[in-house]
């Protein structure tokens, strides 16, 4: 298996489409089930300013995806970024996410320089919380009866990750 | 004195934007130095989508603002809601967040049955912290650098109040 990521393109709105129609990937995240192909299109094609959205690939299909997203109108905010993230189930466990996350985590550090990376993850999503512990994110709180799923409010953690800032010569 | 709470029209903006040059009200807040009147109006012309806002006069005086905010293209969050409310200094200790709050709350609970609401809120605003428990908030965790403050990369509490929703008859 060789896992490339990329930039998301477009024309990837299918594969992004059909991500989401698999049941752990859309409940793992805040995406309604009955995904529509035109909404994913639409929303793929004029990203929104401040973010990035990259695929993971295997051969031509899309297997995961994940989006860095920054706070534009926020200049209080400058410093940090939101991850979103999501693998469908018979992609998981293969490494995935983890070229993910580290595709993101490379674009956050050494290229935006974000001193902050932020997420939230349902508290019983067990190897998405073991996937952000191993790139350094910590739990900070957990948000009661944070989003519906499967005709409950469940919990979410809220995560982040902080990092020492690149500073010009002393 | 008498505060009055009313719904902010678009007129108000300069009444806002007033309140935003108070430097407590722009620290403990994300917004700038240096508040854009031109901005304001903009902002205050064409209220986004699920968002509600406030404002608590005394006589023709804006006295302070409180926004309730909905997630309207996230169905799965739909119970719930965000606030944000500011006072500016020569204001605070009069009642008028008292005021904004119960308004808020009445809002959210009796007439949009919001289930959850939530806020952040700088972890050395004890006025602020002491009114959000006094209505039932409680901290459910400390984000970490989270803004930018006076030179500072400061930290916040994230919290939140959940209440039980009204129910068709059994």
């Amino acid at each position: 298996m060789n896992i490339i990521v990329r930039r998301a393109e477009p024309s990837d709105y299918e594969g992004v489409w059909r991500i989401f129609t698999d049941e752990s990937a859309y409940s793992g995240t805040l995406q309604m089930p009955f995904p529509s192909q035109e909404t994913w299109r639409e929303r793929m094609s004029k990203v929104e300013d401040g973010n990035t959205m990259l695929v993971a690939c295997e051969g031509d299909t899309i297997v995961g995806n994940a989006g860095l997203h920054g706070f534009p109108g926020r200049a209080r905010r400058a410093h940090a970024a939101g991850i979103g993230m999501s693998v469908p189930s018979e992609w998981q466990g293969k490494g995935v996410g983890t070229a993910l996350m580290a595709a993101i985590v490379e674009l956050a550090d050494n290229w935006h320089g974000y001193a902050r990376l932020e997420l939230t993850v349902f508290t019983d999503n067990e190897a998405a919380l073991a996937l952000y512990r191993k790139f350094g994110f910590e739990v900070e709180g957990t948000l009661r009866a944070y989003a519906m799923r499967k005709g409950r409010l469940v919990d979410t953690y809220t995560m982040a990750r902080l990092r020492q800032r690149a500073q010009p010569p002393a």
